[in-house]
């Protein structure tokens, strides 16, 4: 359990002396093991799970992962050690020597002195098997098992290597990080697909709301980050939202993570959309340096070509085009598409698809939509007849939609006429409030997390990219 | 809306010239413009919200906040700036000189060439009133404004701060981040005290689940965080979780956070309890050491005397008595409870609050609980008659509990009996899986973090220490 700068200061300690058996020596993570220069024969103990094994007539060869890297490090071991019980799958605990390896594929191995199985594992009971490389489609029936795959352990490397990039991307441009709530009496989208919440019924006293009014799962922050831009100016949250829709599509969970931030004294979508462009880059370019391994695996084994893709994506600047040159595009299309491209009308998957090619494959921008379309918090434009509001929705290769935001309509009277229309009035005087003292032009987008994975690491599926994808008929485990 | 970095840029190449009028000047938050060294001249803008108004005779004070830092800007402007609008809570934009204080109250202050009122705040509609120091209590009936009070705003930056500083934590030891589901068919403390999700009544088919079975909010990521470690290692997860619990206690929340850590190859309790203090002093050290005025507002104005309580707990090694010692410990008190102390019995608030005062206000860890009192997972200790888990629970001073966790039962045959015993081996058979295929020894613990923030702040009442609390009759917002 050692972290990364105590281990060195303990291999630095038994590097240069010899290894007489009874020391305890010390723990180390194989990431950490696979990257020791000049290895000299270091006293190390490494516990993980074996992945390989060959026995040859004077050697074994075991490779032991333990989760911290795909990267398995080679255990060289006297035939003598051999047994039944060392199989693909079985975790072990391996006390030994770190040297140079004399292979090419890796620098250092593990002479091993001692190695002891921790737990067995029946290799025909066991849904993984030695060898196989098992479609993610097979490996989703076992959500509890199939992290373990080379394929699934990179995929969450990545998960976990994004997700600390995130928080450092705002952390380091001054955003406040604010927990907004999952539980709540809003319906911010003004959509119909929420899940309510009441206790299970076996407490549940009939007729009665635990929280007095009734309470739904969040399908966005944004409405609560709005009151903390008016605090603290600069805010973002990154947690999970919620949407109750019947739908099986691979990119449509019931469960899912959104980057949300919010930005007062913005007054203009150039600069929402200058942070977006930002993000996406600066995630990227963290989690490219800091899990290259994983990323290539993704690359190399479930996405072939997604490397010059994404690259394609990363050297370019993000494209901007309006609604209304967008749906003039589809409308001159030489595609025959299944839904007419219209003004007025929403944009659908085949549309964003087609725009996303017709850019050259870079992610570009969609602004200024049809006011119908939006939700009553977006700013108007003021440009007559045509009666835009100031959105943004990023659309990506192969994911389509990744970002949506807007500016919000911070003046009081305009935005207390459109409640007034939705009959909302009542409901959202809270909000009313903020743009009564001190209002300020703001803000603000969200990114779907799991489509961000999707995107850089073209994983098709989005229940690939989360670990225990909840949807319409499934919620294992 | 520019990063610490690019600002010391921009200021860098606008510090030495002088500021001819129209030129746009740079952007910058109060935070950096408070932290610039021998200011001479630079040209800036802020924007931020007014938080008092001197005004003299030739001279107009303003202070302006933006929620980057507790303290605010001074704005120093020739009294004909001086407007009906520049009122308390109002947003404004001041264009002008960053130069050095004649005041010792702060280094820098901004000669104001331009005031913008952005957005007006009438003084009498207002909750917040010019100042006054609201009490916490008053300040909840306004979760959409209390943030832009400095004791709100303080005890969310320190959140935001303590966020960051347990992921950083996490990171540099080597732990994978896992979001582990809020949703879930499992009940992972066996505890009724569950809520319940369905979609909302409108869109819901009667007598149909949504995912096919009934779906809970989570009450802990534990034993997904299990499946995790079985293939890195070492997890955690930082996000919601819920209890449909009936309190109306100063320590109790609908929706909390918690902080989950899952360790495979973990053999005693000793090496759990080192990673619990070890998390706690350092993420306490780094938000010290990022934000100590905003710690600093809350020792002086809210608990008065935490300062000395908090550096008395990270000056001293906590400490570790066993649930036995701990029950002799209160039988010999001389204080009368309203629960007689009793081995086999829960602890309750007043016996933690006793320990540890009898401890010295030190940290002290409980551990080894009667199996009867923990739930299935837990590893049992073997000792006889006794019939002791290897279970630990930290208690804090003002507190109690902050953190519970436990060795976890990895003997597929031992936990295979205490499932049958408790009627649940059907419904946890994914889980005897995990012991399986390549168990190993292992715990993990979980950390309230509302709790921890009580903790190093003082905080009294829990629904203070989170942006928009949730408890039995409220969901505001």
């Amino acid at each position: 359990m050692l972290g990364a700068r105590r281990l060195l200061g303990a291999l630095r300690l038994c590097s240069s002396v010899s290894c007489p058996r009874p020391r305890a020596s010390a723990k180390i993570r194989v990431r950490d093991a696979l990257r020791v220069q000049d290895a000299s024969g270091e006293c190390v103990t490494v516990q993980g799970w074996i992945r390989s094994v060959r026995s040859q007539k004077e050697v074994l060869f075991l490779h032991v992962n333990d989760g911290s890297s795909l990267e398995s490090l080679q255990v060289v071991a006297d035939s003598s050690f051999d047994s039944r019980e060392l199989t693909f799958g079985s975790s072990v605990q391996v006390q030994g020597q770190l040297v140079k390896s004399q292979s090419k594929r890796q620098n250092v191995e593990l002479k091993a002195e001692k190695i002891e199985v921790i737990g067995d594992c029946e290799a025909k009971a066991f849904p993984i098997k030695y060898k196989e490389r098992h479609p993610l489609e097979y490996l989703r029936q076992y959500p509890h098992l199939r992290c373990r795959t080379n394929a699934l352990g990179s995929i969450l490397r990545v998960r976990s290597e994004a997700t600390a990039a995130i928080h450092s991307y705002f952390k380091d441009n001054g955003f406040v990080h604010i927990h907004t709530p999952v539980l709540t009496s809003n319906d911010c989208e003004g959509a119909g697909e929420l899940f309510q919440v009441e206790p299970s019924s076996k407490i549940k006293v009939p007729e009665e709301n635990f929280f007095d009014v009734p309470a739904f799962l969040t399908v966005s922050g944004q409405l609560h980050l709005e009151v903390m831009s008016g605090a603290f100016t600069q805010v973002f949250t990154f947690g999970p939202t919620f949407r109750a829709e019947n739908s099986q599509s691979r990119r449509h969970l019931a469960e899912f993570y959104m980057v949300e931030a919010e930005m007062s004294f913005v007054e203009s979508l150039q600069d929402l959309m200058q942070v977006m462009e930002e993000l996406f880059k600066a995630t990227t370019e963290m989690v490219l340096s800091h899990c290259p391994e994983d990323v290539e695996l993704c690359h190399q084994f479930i996405a072939s070509g997604q490397k010059g893709r994404l690259e394609h994506m990363l050297k370019n600047n993000f494209l901007i085009i309006s609604y209304t040159e967008a749906i003039e595009i589809l409308k001159q299309a030489s595609q025959n598409f299944a839904f007419t491209p219209k003004w007025g009308v929403d944009l659908q998957t085949e549309h964003e698809k087609y725009l996303v090619r017709h850019c050259g494959n870079i992610p570009v921008f969609v602004i200024n939509y049809p006011s119908e379309l939006k939700p009553f918090y977006m700013r108007e434009n003021e440009d007559g007849p045509q009666n835009t509001v100031a959105a943004v929705d990023l659309l990506v290769p192969g994911v389509g939609e990744l970002f949506g935001g807007s500016l919000r309509e911070e003046r009081y009277h305009v935005l207390e006429q459109r409640l007034a229309r939705s009959g909302l009035t009542k409901a959202y005087q809270w909000y009313l409030d903020l743009r009564k003292f001190g209002s300020v032009p703001h803000g603000g987008f969200g990114m779907g997390f799991e489509r961000y994975l999707q995107c850089i690491l073209g994983v098709d599926n989005i229940k690939d990219v989360i670990p225990f994808p909840r949807f319409t008929h499934s919620c294992l485990l």
